[in-house]
C-alpha cells in the first residue's frame, strides 16, 4: 500500500486553557482556530499535517489533523492517541463503513463513507458498482489520496478510483479543483446506477459532484410510492431523480424540468434504461419561468416535485434564499390538482427545517391553497451524521398533501 | 344519516380586537381563550356548539366549534363562514381523508383520520379493515358521534364502528371516558392487522388506546430493514411492533421486553399469526430492570429498540422525561454488538426533536459508546400535520449506529 505520506511520530499540538475539552472528549469531532494554541510550530504545520492533541493540562487526547488555515484548525482521526495514520488504518475505517452499507443495500450503489460520521474527516466516497468516486474535501485525506486509493481496493470490491476534487469545502480548505483517475481506467461514459426500481445514468466525469446524489433515496422512495397512475413533474430534475422512480412505481407521466441540457440528456437515456420513455417527457429551462408557464398552458399534476440547488447555503444567503424557497412554493402549488401531492426538498445547510417548512407553507399560501404535510424526510441511512453536527442535517424533504 | 346536533343558523363568537386574525387567516386551526371575546351569551354556549367565527370588526371569518371550558376556545371546521356543518360535510372530509390512505396503502389498516389536518379538529378514527375505531376527542365530535359513524358508513367500506373515549385529549375537553359500538356487533377478540409483512394482533375493545399504533409504521420498517439475520431486542415492545416486523425482515431472532402480560400474549399470538414464533421470545419485566439484567446475563444484540411510553408528555415533565431517555440509553447501548444498531424512540410532545437527540446521545456516550445517526423518522404519512402545528411532531425515531 502506498505509504502516508505523514509518518509517527507526530508533532503535538495543543488546546487553549479557555477551550471546552469535554466537548472533544464526548465525541465533538473538530477543534476550532480559536481553541487551539496556534504558536508559530504549529502555524508551519503543512495543511493535513497529523499531530497528536493534547489538553491544557499536555494530556495527550487524540490523532488529529491539523490545517492552520483552516477555521476548523483539527479534526480527530482516532481517540487513542497512540493511533497509526496509514493504509490499513484507513482499511479498517472502510470496512466498518462498508458493513453499514451492505446492511441497508442490496446493490452495491450509494455513498459508501460520509466523512466525520463514518470516522474519516472530510473524505466522502461514493460508489458506483466497482467504481469508487473520492472527494477528498480535508487537507489531510488530499495529500493521502493514493493511500485511500489502495486501501479502497484493498478492503472493498473496487477496482477503479475517481478522485473528484470540486466544490466549496475544499476551497475553505485551500486545496483546488481537479478531476482524474486514481486506479484502473475512465469509465467510458456515464454508468448505470439503479436505484428504487428505476436506472440512473452518472456521468462520473464530467457531471455535478459525483454525477449523482443518492442522498435523495429515501424521499425519492416515498414521493414514488405516492406516485402510481399520477402525472408527476420533476422540476429540478437533475438526471431525473424523482421522475424515473416515480415512473418505475406506476405513475402515468412524468415532465423533468432542468436548466442543464446534458442533464436532461442523461435522464432521458436512464429512462430508456428505465423503460420507461414513453411516458418521460423533458424541458430545458428556468425552473422558476417554466412553473410559471406551465401553469398559463393550464397544465395540472397529481404530483408536483421541486429539489432546487442550494438557495440559502450559507447565513448571510438565509433572507434572499427563504424567499427563493418560498416563492418555488407559490409557483408550484397552483401545478398541484386539488388532493394531490406538492415535494418541496432543500439542501440548504443555512435553512433549519422549521425555516424551511414555514416558508413553503407562505408560499402555498400565497397560492390560495393549504396543505397538511404528510412526510418529513433527511438524506438516506449511508448519510450518517454525528449527534453533536445533527443541526447541520443540510437535506430535507417535505410533502405537503394540498 | 343521524342530523347532527347543531343546527344553523349558528350563532356568532369574536375575535378580540388584540387577536391576530391573520392566524386564522393564514390557517391556523384553533382560537386560544385569551383571543376570543367571552361574553356572558358565548360563555353559555354547551361546549361543542358551532358557531360562526367573526373578526373584530364583525366581518364572518369561519365555521367553528366552540368550548368555552377549554384552552382552545374555537376550533376551524369551515373556512366558508356559510358552511352547513352535517352528514354530508363529514362524508365529504373523510372521503378525502380516504383518497390520500388509499394512495399510500395497499391494505385498509391505517389512520383514518388525523384531527385538524385531516379537517376535522379533535377527530381520530383508525382503520382495521370494516372496523372503525373512532376516538372523538373534541366536544363537538362527541355530540356528533352517531353522525360521524353513518357518514363511516357511507363514505367508506366501513361497517362497525368502535366509540373509544379515553385519553388526555378527553380530558381536556371536559368529557369522560367510554368505550362502545357506535355500530355493528363487537369484534370477537383481536383483530389480525397485516402491517410490514407481519401480522399484529390488536384488542380493539380492551387494548391501549386503539389496540395498535400504526404511526411507527414508517420506522419499523427502517429497523425491520437493518435486522436481517440480526438478534434484536424490542424493549416497550406492546403487541410486538418493532420485533415482529424484523422477524417478518429476516431477523434471526427477537426478543419482546414489555411491562404488560396482556401486550406480551397479543405479541405471541402476532408471532404465530407471522408464522415466526420459533424465533420469538418474550420476557415481562420492567423495561430499565430487564435492561441491566440483559446486561449482567451477558446478552448481546445486533438491534436494540427501545419505544418506551411518553417520558415527557408536558412541560413540567421535560426535565425527568429527558433524564428517563438518557437512561433508557445509557442501559441499551451496553447490549448492542460493535457495528450494531440502537433504535431510540420518543413520543413525547415537550420534547424536541434535538433535546431528544441531546439525551439519547448523552446516555450513549456514558455508557462509554458512540454512535452516528443514520435514521430520522417521524409518524407515518397517515398522521399528517398542519404546517403551523408540526413543531408539535410528538413522534421521533432515532438509529444510532454503535
Amino acid at each position: 500500500m502506498t505509504p502516508f505520506p505523514h509518518l509517527p511520530p507526530y508533532p503535538t499540538v495543543r488546546l487553549m486553557p479557555k477551550a471546552d475539552a469535554r466537548a472533544v472528549r464526548h465525541g465533538f469531532p473538530w477543534v476550532f482556530a480559536n481553541e487551539m494554541v496556534l504558536d508559530r510550530r504549529t502555524r508551519k504545520l503543512a495543511p493535513g499535517s497529523l499531530a497528536v492533541l493534547e489538553d491544557a493540562e499536555r494530556r495527550p487526547m487524540a490523532v488529529v489533523t491539523v490545517n492552520p488555515d483552516s477555521k476548523i484548525a483539527a479534526r480527530v482521526l482516532d481517540r487513542d492517541p497512540e493511533a497509526v495514520i496509514d493504509g490499513d488504518w484507513i482499511a479498517t475505517r472502510l470496512s466498518v463503513a462498508l458493513r453499514h452499507r451492505e446492511a441497508l443495500f442490496d446493490a452495491p450503489f450509494y455513498r459508501l463513507v460520509h466523512a466525520e460520521a463514518d470516522g474519516l474527516p472530510g473524505v466522502v466516497i461514493d460508489r458506483f458498482g466497482d467504481i469508487a468516486v473520492l472527494q477528498p474535501n480535508a487537507a489531510w485525506a488530499d495529500a493521502g489520496a493514493e493511500t485511500i486509493a489502495d486501501a479502497l481496493l484493498a478492503a472493498t470490491g473496487i477496482r477503479r478510483v475517481v478522485l473528484n476534487g470540486s466544490g466549496r469545502a475544499r476551497g475553505l480548505e485551500g486545496l483546488g479543483e481537479e478531476l482524474r483517475m486514481l486506479r484502473g481506467d475512465a469509465p467510458e461514459g456515464p454508468v448505470e446506477v439503479p436505484m428504487n426500481g428505476a436506472v440512473y445514468m452518472a456521468d462520473l466525469m464530467g457531471g455535478q459532484k459525483t454525477g449523482l446524489f443518492y442522498d435523495q433515496r429515501p424521499n425519492h422512495a416515498f414521493a414514488a410510492g405516492l406516485s402510481r397512475d399520477a402525472r408527476v413533474l420533476d422540476v429540478f430534475s437533475h438526471v431525473g431523480g424523482f421522475g424515473l422512480a416515480a415512473l418505475a412505481r406506476g405513475a402515468a407521466s412524468a415532465l423533468a424540468v432542468d436548466g442543464s441540457a446534458p442533464a436532461l440528456d442523461l435522464a432521458r437515456r436512464g429512462a430508456e434504461a428505465s423503460g420507461v420513455a414513453d411516458r418521460f417527457e423533458t424541458r430545458q429551462g428556468d425552473a422558476f419561468d417554466t412553473l410559471a408557464a406551465l401553469d398559463k398552458e393550464g397544465r395540472r399534476f397529481e404530483v408536483v416535485v421541486c429539489d432546487p440547488p442550494a438557495f440559502a447555503p450559507s447565513k448571510p444567503a438565509l433572507e434572499p434564499g427563504l424567499r427563493a424557497y418560498e416563492r418555488i412554493a407559490r409557483l408550484a402549488a397552483p401545478l398541484v390538482e386539488e388532493g394531490g401531492y406538492l415535494v418541496l426538498c432543500s439542501c440548504s445547510h443555512a435553512a433549519d427545517l422549521a425555516k424551511f417548512r414555514a416558508a413553503s407553507a407562505r408560499g402555498i399560501g400565497k397560492a390560495g391553497r393549504r396543505g397538511a404535510i404528510c412526510y418529513t424526510g433527511f438524506a438516506g441511512a449511508d448519510h450518517p451524521v454525528l449527534p453533536q453536527l445533527a443541526e447541520g442535517g443540510y437535506l430535507k424533504a417535505l410533502v405537503f398533501r394540498l
